[in-house]
C-alpha cells in the first residue's frame, strides 16, 4: 500500500499537474498533493486559496488528499511515513533541475524514492507561469487549466485591475 | 500489489541497472526483468547468457523475476497484467529518446504507465556498451558491474581472443 | 512568391511531417518535398514507393510538389531556384544536427536560408523509424500516419514476412 | 506578400538581432519589428529609446517597421493581418523557451505560424544581457553591436556612474 | 609555470568547488581563486567572510591563492599576467552559460584560454544555492561542504533567526 | 613542464581540430596528438595517411607531436607519462558523451585530468563526418580544413569514383 507525495507550489493547478496526480494513482494506492507554503517567491494566490482550488478539482479522485508543508521537503515525507516523491518531467530543463533535487532528497533519505513521470505531450509546454502570464494579459487559458481555475484566475485579474 | 516491467537488452547487466532494480522494488511489489530476446543489434552475450547472469545477480532480491521476451514490449506488459513499464534516467540523451517511447507506449495502452528512476550519480556515466569496450581493451570494470558480471566479460573476451 | 524545399528521406511519410508541410504551405507559396535518392542508409520503401506515397498523401494540399533529388541538397536548391529550406524541429537532439547542417548550407550558399518549424506536441514523439520498429512487431500506427501509409506498411511487413 | 511580426524587448538591439531581422527579409516582405512595452522586467532602455535605436540601425533595410505593442502578442499579431512571428534560436536553453511560447500561440491561434531562424554562429553567444554586463564593467562591445548602439550604452553608462 | 584564475561568488564555497580547484592545481603551478566583489546578487556571506572562508579551506592546497577581484574579469586576469581561466561542468544547463561566457572572454582577450573540468559525478548536483537552501530549512550538509563552511552556515542561520 | 594527449581518429583532421590542438599548446608545453589505429569504425584514410596529414598541417606549431595508439587509451596516457587528455566541446551531444568518457577515465586512473577547451563557434558546426560527406557530394569544404586537407578529400574521392 505505497503512499506518494506531490509537492509543488500550484500557483495554480494546471491541466499537466493533473495529469500527474492521475498517472500516480494508478501506481500509489495513497497520493498527497504536498502545497508548498513558504516556495520563496511571490504567489498569485494564498496558501489557502492554492488548497481549496486544488481540493476542488481533484475532489473526484480516490486516494487523493491536499495538504500544506513547511520546511524541507523531505523531513515532511519521513514525518508523513511516505514511501515515495512524484514528480512530472516535461523538458530537458525540468531534466536537470530534477536530477539536483532528487539526488540531494536521496542523500538526505537514503530510503526515500523519487519516481518521474512524463507529462501527457498536450501539455507539455504548459506552467503555472505562462497561465498566469496569458490570464493576466486576457488570454484565454480553457483547455490548459479545470475550468473551476480559469473563474478564479479571472477573478483575481478582475479584482487585480 | 502492483507490479513492473523493467524492459532492457542486460548485454551485460551493470551496476547502473541493479540500482534501478532495487529502487523500483521498494515501490512495486514484483519486479520483473524483461530481456529482450530480438535488440535489432548483435549481443556480447546470448540471450540464455544473459539470462542467468541476470538470474544469478539478482538471486538475493525479493520480488524480482528474470524473463525473456520477443516482439512488441506493450504486448508482453499487457498479457502480464502489469501497471506499469520501470525506466532508468542517466543523461540528456536517454531523456529525449525514453520520452519518445513513453509516449508511443501509451499511445498504444493508455492505462500502462511508464516510470522513472534516476541511476544513482556514480553510475551516470555507465552504460552496456562502455563497459564492453573497456573489458575488451583490457581495462578494469570492477565497481561498475557485479563482479560475477566481471567474471564472465573476462571469460567471454578471452574466448575471443 | 517565395519557394520552399522540404528535403528528408520519408521512409514513409508521417503524420508530423505532413504537419510541417502544412505549416509551411501557410508562409511559402509553393513547397517542394524533396525526397533524398540516396540517404545514406537502407530504406524500407523504394524511392519510387516513397515518392508515389508523398503525392498521394499530399494531393490536396495546394502549391506542394514531390521531387526526388541526388547529391548535395543545397545544389539541387540552387538549381531549383527556391529561396528556402524548411526542417521541421522536435527535441533538443534534433536542434543540434538541424543546427550543423543550417550552417553548413548556409556556408556552401550565403543567399539560401533555411526556416524551421516545430512540430505539433501530439506529433513530437513521432519518427519513420519508431513507426517502423511498431509496424514491423504488428503495432498498431494509427493516427501517426496516413491511413494510406498504414496500409503500405501492413502491405510491407507481410511480405517480409 | 507574407507579413511577419519579430518581437522582443531589444534593450538593446545586437547584431545577432540584426543577423535575424535581415534573414527574415528574404523571406517575408514586410517584417514588423516589434517592441515590448512591458517586458517584465526593468529595461536600461525607455521604450522610445529603444524604438529610436531600432528605427536608426534598420533604416537601411527595405521592408522593416519598428512598433511597439503591449499586452499579449498574439493579439497584437492578429491585429496587424500579420502571417507568422518570427524567432531567432541560438541554443538548446532558447529552444525549450521558444517551443513552449510557439505552442500557446499556437492554441490561441490555430492559423498563425512560428518560423525559426539559427543565429550566425558568431553571434551564437550574444545577448543584450551579456551586451550591458560588459558595456557597465567599461568593457569593448565593438562587432557585437552596431556602433551606433555602442555609442548609445556609452552615454547611458556615463550618465549613469 | 601557467597560471589560472578561477572565479567564482563562492557564497559559499562547496566540495565541487573544492574538487576543481584541486584538478586545476594538478595542471597549474598557480591558481588564483577570484572572488568576485560583486557579483549583481545578494550573498549570505560578506566579500570578506568569503575571502576567510576559501583560505581556511584551501590552506593546505599548494599554489592556490585567494584573492578577490571587482570589475571584467578579463581585464583583471590580464593584470594578474594569467594563462587561463578554469571553470568547472557540471550539467547541460552549466554547458551553455559557460559557452557564453567563453567565447564573450575569447573576444575581449585572444591569448586567453578558458579550460573546463568536470565536477566529481558525486558533486554534480551541488550548487552553492542549493547548499544555503537546505541549510537554511535545518538540513544537514555534511559531505557536501567542507565542515568548516557547515559550521559557519549554522552560525550565520541561527543568528538570522 | 605538463604534457597533454589530445586523442581522436582524425578521419581526416578539421579546422575545429586544430584550434583545439593550438589552445592546448598556449597550457601545455608538449601536446601529443594521438590518433586511434583502431576507432571501431571503417576511416576513410589509412592509419599511415592521417599520421602524414597531422604531421603536415601541425609542422609549425611548437611542441605538438604526432603518433598512434591502439588499446585503452588511459594505458596509452599513463605510458607516456602525460599529465592529462584534452578534449574539444562543440555542443551539448558532445558534453554528455565527453563526461561519460572523463569519469571513465578518471575512474581507472586518479591522477590523470581531461581538461576541455571550447572549439571557436565558427567551427562549432564542423565534424570529420559533415565534411566528408560534403566533400564526396563534390561540395566545398575550403575554409573547413586546412588546404592540404582539401586536396588529400579531392584525390580521395576522385580515386573512389
Amino acid at each position: 500500500m505505497p503512499t506518494a507525495i506531490y509537492p509543488g507550489t500550484f500557483d495554480p493547478v494546471t491541466n499537466g499537474h493533473l495529469d500527474i496526480i492521475q498517472r500516480a494513482t494508478s501506481i500509489f494506492d495513497t497520493v498527497v498533493v504536498a502545497v508548498a507554503e513558504d516556495s520563496g517567491k511571490d504567489t498569485l494566490f494564498s496558501l489557502e486559496e492554492r488548497l481549496e482550488i486544488l481540493r476542488e478539482v481533484t475532489s473526484s479522485l480516490k486516494g487523493v488528499y491536499v495538504e500544506s508543508f513547511s520546511g524541507l521537503l523531505i523531513k515532511y515525507v519521513k514525518k508523513k511515513g511516505a514511501d515515495a516523491i512524484v514528480r512530472g518531467l516535461r523538458a530537458v530543463s525540468d531534466f536537470e533541475y530534477e536530477m539536483q533535487m532528487a539526488m540531494m532528497n536521496k542523500k538526505m533519505a537514503e530510503d526515500i524514492e523519487t519516481v518521474f513521470f512524463f507529462t501527457s505531450t498536450e501539455y507539455s509546454f504548459l506552467s503555472s507561469s505562462v497561465v498566469k502570464q496569458v490570464a493576466s494579459l486576457g488570454g484565454c487559458v480553457k483547455g490548459l487549466v479545470p475550468s473551476y481555475v480559469e473563474k478564479k484566475l479571472k477573478e483575481k485579474y478582475n479584482f487585480l485591475k
